[in-house]
């Protein structure tokens, strides 16, 4: 093979840059998840095929990768007409391979089960700028409690991450039976699904925009008149009357009857209070009533969560999530109840990369490099690696013995931020000259004890 | 779909308390790669069929699992002919993408390269004790130089590795040359591979077993002979008196002006010079050269590495690894020399479980749950496992208000050490009343100032 190898379109390979930075928001996450009681699971890259079809629409079903059968089984199938050329494939999500994994355990596992997974999935969408073959998610959910402690607890647990992250976002949260209640109140009951998601476009299109929509889809002019009046009485959310919205909701909805809207009130309002009172310190990570968010909507039955950054230009979601409540029925398990969220590593990577957010000490994992002067000072250095090792200080050796400046663009390339330098006259003597790389100077002569104090 | 559903055979979940001791493995061994210089990279899952077919001789072709084409290609495949169902494929090892990778970058990277990589594999073998269709591996290589300092740091790597994780272990290392040298030293050169590989069996047959094979595969009784008389010269490696062979193989080499073997001891011998100069501290974890090890003849050119278990009932290899000379060249990269290692995740695992190395805190990683006494309780119980967060402390709180032994079921079942009493007399009162779980007792009431302490 003589032309240059690739890689199959949409997928990618992450170097030492990417792949430090990427460490560093899962590490980030991965620990925040355990410090909120959630243990890890991961499950096989590969389900059998029958597991994952029908769960995801039709549209999912034909981005599924499938796993060519072999052999004699594969031969049986080519001369079957190619019906059934595969009977497995590679996981599409990890919410589906959770709920598997749930009721296949269902008799060893503590309830309510809490459990994060990090792991890859795999789409045949068309790849474009942000949108890959190969991607990981990084998911927390529990499941069996309906309690609202779970969903004040996972705001928490989001509004914590980035914290430690130290970016500034929006936690949005809502309640799909608000949204239903509003439905109702507008009396497109018969087109609930339709109605919520051309409201949902309202953060794109503004008000006019929806209500375009709404008429190009043959909505009566009067849900768009209704509607439009409703949006004019709306008070931004991030305004400091937004709280009032939740006291004109809860007339509106007491005045028409609508129980399921005044029920999705109050858990909204559970949650908030909780947080209100000490739950959280939230200071910079402000969390919201977003009466329009409606993400994943076919899904979440209670509350639905997402987070936008408050910094930089890139707005779009990275983290959402939300309550479930029949992930499990169709395996067999009736009446479990579920929240959870999800963390868009990607899109949180850009947004880290561009708000220059990402600690610079992840550039390289090496702080030290000592330089080859040859055979007897390369023995030396060994000895003088072990010591620093044992300090904890991640150093290396350059193995063979070539010209001072290529060892020095060695370290430049791989961001190692000193090199020692032993010669014979600094081997006689016991002693390390310790170079800071970019800074223009000699250098100083000191004990390995010094360099070890100065380098932890 | 009503039966419980299943996974694919030859895969594996792995719930909380496996992945909690594979982390544990994990890391330890990413922490020391790091300390060593090594920086990681992740390759795609899918590689592109014609980078993988070819790599892994013939079995290894049709144990590749390929990715089923989609959607109008698949319809022009199968009305082709079935030929090519496929154009992409699940990585086999981590060797082939890395010197893919480092082909595809070559311009960008610093050399010698020196990466890890930890991340799945698969595998379509017939599953069976001990081997999955899909499996870890955690691979650290250097490429771009063909210094034996290389060499030395991987032994070192590989014996702070395991002294990490507290389990003694025999290092064995050997050198294809002195093979090489004993097949030209017995007039096998024709038939070197074959020969090699039979005598790479006597760890499991004895000396017995290797000249029977011989025999059966119609080596001369000359070459019978000769083998066994230089097996009953040899001093057992973990003996004191071992060196001498190398004294002995050197003088064997010598006479009959065996050029490549004398090579080998060279290389061999600096090796181990170093490692006795103080690059390597090596109390628990010795190093022998194993005369007759080959591991994986067909593709190592110099050093051959190997790990065993000196403790507990296993004692197949749990690391293992060489030199090859041209690991890029069927990317059209000529000559770039490397090194390298891989742990075999799943085998250590099992030694250090049958050894009770791993830590007894990996359990859980929630150490304190807070019980749950009803709403007034459960709001007030949020502020104190702030508290307790802020302190470091992984903490939860029982979402749902049931009974109190449902609860205690609950950390028991996790693993969770600590329990949190704060009913309304505690609550009242300012304190907590703290349980260990296990422990007979009341338990006592503190303030969280208190509890905090004794947690941390």
């Amino acid at each position: 093979m003589a032309t240059k190898p690739s890689i199959p379109k949409g997928t990618r390979d992450f170097g030492p840059v990417e792949m430090l930075r990427r460490k560093y928001i899962f590490g980030t996450i991965e620990r925040v998840f355990q410090k909120y009681g959630y243990l890890p699971l991961e499950t096989p890259a590969m389900e059998n095929l029958d597991t994952l079809t029908g769960k995801y629409g039709e549209e999912g079903d034909r981005l599924i990768f499938k796993i060519l059968k072999r052999g004699a089984e594969l031969e049986r199938a080519v001369q079957d007409g190619s019906k059934s050329l595969a009977a497995e494939a590679l996981r599409y999500d990890l919410t589906v391979p959770f709920a598997r994994y749930v009721v296949q355990n269902q008799n060893e596992l503590a309830f309510p089960f809490k459990r994060y997974q990090i792991q890859p999935v795999w789409r045949a969408d068309r790849p474009q700028k942000g949108r890959y073959r190969e991607f990981y998610q990084c998911d927390a959910d529990v499941i069996g409690s309906t309690s609202l402690l779970n969903e004040v607890e996972l705001v928490c647990l989001m509004q914590e991450v980035f914290d430690a992250l130290a970016l500034k976002v929006k936690v949005h949260v809502n309640n799909r039976k608000i949204l239903l209640g509003l439905v109702e109140l507008f009396n497109v009951s018969d087109r609930a699904t339709e109605f919520i998601t051309i409201m949902d476009k309202r953060d794109k299109v503004g008000v006019e925009g929806v209500a375009e929509e709404l008429r190009k889809n043959n909505f009566s002019s009067k849900v768009v008149d209704d509607l439009t009046a409703f949006y004019g009485r709306i008070i931004p959310m991030e305004d400091e009357r937004g709280p009032q919205n939740h006291r004109m909701l809860s007339t509106m909805f007491e005045e028409a009857g609508v129980a399921v809207g005044l029920q999705g009130l109050k858990e909204l309002g559970d949650v908030f209070y909780a947080l209100a009172n000490g739950a959280t310190k939230a200071v910079d990570n402000r969390v919201f009533h977003d009466l329009t968010l409606a993400r994943g909507l076919d899904y979440y039955t209670g509350a639905i969560f997402e987070v936008k950054a408050a910094e930089g230009t890139l707005h779009s979601s990275i983290c959402g999530g939300g309550r479930y409540d029949d992930l499990t029925g169709v395996f067999g398990l009736k009446g479990m109840s579920g929240v959870g969220i999800s963390f868009g590593a990607d899109r949180i990577y850009d947004v880290l990369l561009e708000t220059n957010k990402f600690p610079t000490e992840l550039g390289s994992s090496t702080k030290l490099l000592f330089a080859n002067f040859g055979e007897k000072e390369a023995m030396h250095c060994l000895k003088l690696l072990r010591q620093v090792r044992e300090a904890g200080i991640a150093s290396e050796l350059y193995p063979d013995q070539v010209k001072l400046p290529k060892q020095f663009t060695y370290a430049e390339k791989k961001g190692i931020p000193y090199v020692a330098i032993v010669g014979e006259t600094e081997m006689n003597a016991g002693l390390v000259t310790l170079k800071k790389m970019g800074a223009n100077e000699k250098g100083d002569a000191m004990t390995m004890d010094e360099l070890i104090q100065r380098l932890k």
